[in-house]
């Protein structure tokens, strides 16, 4: 009953095969392997355009060059309050910028609204040297609070933002939860509704480490390669980067994990959904549950041999479920069922 | 016949199988997995004595952060003007440790001296505002010329450079190649010769992508933590880095990968030392050959299938031959007999 | 009548003179001056114990050095939310400590509470590598709000930041002001009130441009010497630095200019507290007022030939008014003439 | 008999007087003064060029900011290895740029040559993701030895430059030193030879701390108004920095400087050059001597009350001697009898 983060999930064999097969004879290094060519041939059918692709092993990494390739170091990036970017990265994006800013935005549910970012951008003094200057937003998909934004959301965030003329970033770490959960194309979750970067998450829907940086103009990809050598990114053996990718998404493997990973959360939602005394504070849209439990709850679940985070510190009665593609159903009903069994008592 | 450098070489097959046998069940992520904490006792047992050990997963992230760590932004690195860290990282050390300055310094066969590490820092205005403050020294083992320093050549290095108080880091990409050809301990090809803090390579030997900072002095390791993970180096499934430096220490398979590339070196070198027009530039200690080929040569062995680098310009007839622990014998032999058979018209 | 701010205003008279005495003779550079010698001991006197104090010719130098002294890049620093250093100085805190972040906390009329740095710390994940380490807390005294802070109140604040490990830094750039309105002694306001670090500001109340960053501890001043220089804010004629501070410090005329200029927002802000259709923000404890005015006579003054910002874009009608050591009463009563014809119309 | 530098002479005074008249009334700050925009005009005139300038207060500011314009972090600038910027300002450039590098490249008498920037930029890895890409050279006009460049000899340097891409900087913190000695206008000595961004120097010749970057493509000016301010560089009351300029200006009072430096640089070398013992180690171009003595001369100049610099460290006898504005004849005089007294006995 590990509830505690999809990454304390193994890889795919799938993803493990692909791995040993990379591994036949010699192969040019730094990319210019078969496998990592194929790969960026890959992203572009996936997405429907051409796309500049960069592989790297962690979602950090992803992100920190992704928005560093377009914020300079007097700029900013607006992003939520609770972004992985400005609360889990001990200040990457700040260390890949040379010293950008992030400006961060309330919002509901984990997610950021254009009108907050209208409002936000109305009152930056663009053009003023006593002033950083926002270069661009980045928004989480599926959020951290495990929504999801519909593109329309997304389409009216991104017009918002490019009419001030920053770039939008998507933080795709769980980009695959959101696709099954919205039912739409890669394309439409993305640059179809503005996105301009992305980076591209696999490493906890699968992968042992792999992600990749993916600028939908590949203009805009401008410098990344020295960025991503001199932050200690650039793989050598980089087929064995690419493979993870490309296994990924054969035949949609991506998707069905991410599937597997949704419905078992779905199935813990609506276990603990009426239980008296317990609340789910967001909507679950993917693989993640905020869910307040009595403490009395909490002690028995963990004696039960559950494991899961409190949020907001160690008293804190809010807890973080999250489900992988390697969650069973047995976890689940056990889990709902000590929920169930305190509730009746 | 693929000489282009040990990192076209795949992954050895038993580091491919801790990879699968690491993947059983959920694992606490970020290193407090139980591979990981093995991993640390493992080094200790390894240097017979405590030391910090942090995964990540190049070779340019293990020497940017060890650099950092002891180095800050005002201080400046005593290198090799031909050490990797100057010419083959884009600046990475500069980028980690914000901005410090590398200070090259010649010496014969890729190797610093003490007598020249002594001049340097004899004139250097240690205390002054106006100056970068050493606050490190590198060297590389083997060097980027295939040479080995021997441990009373590491200890004199050491001696001044402690003396002036500076800390010294080994860049280990290729520690198993000079630890084959020295036949010294792990500890005394380091520690015992004074080295403060160790590039720990496995990629180019037989790892997909594993290296390990270690610190001789814990204490030394302060807040490196925060620097891999702001720099994108924290693994969420560190198991999987873990695994691979485990696989590669297991039965000394590290030191047996290296065996098979030194020896091939070794092979080529005794092959084409006495052929006419042929000239070795430097000692061939452990998997890597300098060669001045005639151009006609290079062209032929182009077009008997060989791969390898030209140094320093597309007409340079200065050939790099890097020997990997998949070389076969054969591929050296008939390299060889290519060279020989032009020699003899 | 110009309020736009108190660096409209020239430079005192005595500070000029004291540059041209200054100029006798050659003078050893970088410091090395009997002025700047002498000024170290004339700040050791002045705050009542051996300091160490460093001359820079700008408010943001001395901020963004004193924070980086006591901040690494993954630290955090925290301060209010309209603090001049997160709002005005273009990133220079994060530029100089590499890329550390600025945590903000509302408060009421420019000021931080002790309950609010309280709360804040108590869920700082401190010691997690996922997260940036708060290493400093800032104040500006006086606040951004014209409001100034009780020594005992500073003593609250800094109590709760010291027992979390954080050093506290005092944007002083309107010392004297708030200084006149305590009527305590520069000890009492700063070190004895817990403050590690201090801006100590000169330019906005008599000088050309000098400012100094002053350690009550000369320990932690550690590394600022290479930081200032290396941020090209080492002066090679220092002694005009250090002349324009003495001066400023010379029988008090840093009290006297600050009295004058409190005294004339004083007479602003009682000539337009009763006047109908005006509010006043804060209270006016220094030099400056924050006041919502009709538009309309917002239009009058403009006619009049005042000067003055509009806070929070072009439209907004919330006014800043500063004065100056160079204001005379016969302005402010003008400015209130307008202010008091219009309500009367 | 101070030769130590000419930094430790004061100010002029009519720079001195130009302050006192800037002081009278209110201002804009930040560069909105009149002075300030007077100050860009006689820029523009001076250049026979519309220009972009940006006053700052020291050299080291200067350099760093034009560097930093015209560098990314991934960069590099090409420079003499006694450069200033390498040698004596404590790694600004590399803070500014985010961590560029400079390379250095040897030169006789303190000058880079054509053919070793050709050589080096010949055999650069343009494009390669493993190295720093050059994008920028800079010389010193004078240089550190005291020597100058002739245009032809900056045009050959810039040819070369420019063709692989790279801008040219000149730090002309003795600008007026090197037009006095080549008799050649403003315009000649920078752009028309090619200088894409200089740094202007005035504090060495006359002013209390005022230098400006100034780009002859003011399209270049680029992003420094955000870089100046977080640098700390951007000054509150401005006027005080370009009335120091405009004065340094007005009726050739930069030129009658330097032309007295020069002079007095000449004379010092006419006396001491055919001393038997004594070696003049460059030509004497500017008003910098490097002066090989005796170490007893050394001992009895010292005894005399002479100050100067031993180059290389406490024991060398290789001697720096800088004339300045104020110098005067009767000190040199006195300087070159000591010396011959001596080589008399």
């Amino acid at each position: 009953m590990n509830f505690a983060s999809d990454n304390v999930a193994g890889a795919a064999p799938e993803i493990l095969a692909a791995l040993l097969a990379a591994n036949e004879g010699a192969a040019a290094p730094y990319g210019a392997d078969a496998i990592s060519r194929r790969l960026e041939a890959r992203f572009a059918e996936l997405f429907e355009r051409e796309v500049a692709a960069f592989p790297v092993a962690t979602g950090t990494a992803a992100n920190a060059l992704a928005l560093a390739t377009v914020t300079p170091p007097y700029g900013a990036v607006l992003c939520h309050a609770e972004a992985h970017i400005h609360t889990d990265e001990c200040g990457a994006p700040e260390f890949f910028t040379g010293g950008a800013k992030l400006l961060t935005l309330p919002g509901e549910h984990g997610k950021l609204s254009a009108q907050a970012v209208e409002r936000a951008l109305a009152v930056t003094p663009f053009g003023s040297q006593h002033a950083i200057q926002p270069a661009a937003l980045s928004i989480s998909q599926a959020t951290e609070a495990g929504t999801v934004y519909t593109p329309a959301e997304i389409a009216a965030i991104t017009e918002v933002a490019h009419r001030y003329g920053l770039l939008v970033h998507m933080d795709g770490s769980r980009l695959a939860n959101a696709l099954v959960a919205l039912g739409v194309s890669p394309a439409q979750a993305t640059w179809r509704s503005g996105i301009d970067v992305l980076s591209f998450g696999a490493t906890k829907n699968g992968a042992l480490g792999a992600e990749a940086v993916i600028f939908f103009d590949p203009a805009r990809a401008g410098d990344l390669i020295y960025r991503r050598k001199r932050g200690g990114h650039l793989f050598s053996k980089q087929r064995f980067l690419s493979a993870q990718l490309e296994a990924y998404l054969h035949e949609d493997l991506w998707l069905r994990n991410a599937r597997h990973a949704n419905e078992q959360a779905t199935r813990l939602a609506a276990g603990l959904r009426d239980v008296e005394g317990i609340t789910l504070r967001h909507a679950v849209d993917a693989n993640i549950l905020f869910v307040e439990f009595p403490e009395e709850l909490i002690q028995r679940l963990i004696a039960a041999g559950a494991s899961f985070h409190r949020i907001g510190g160690a008293d804190s009665t809010l807890v973080r479920l999250v489900t992988a593609f390697t969650t069973n159903a047995g976890d689940v009903d056990r889990f709902v069922d000590v929920a169930r069994a305190l509730s009746r008592v």
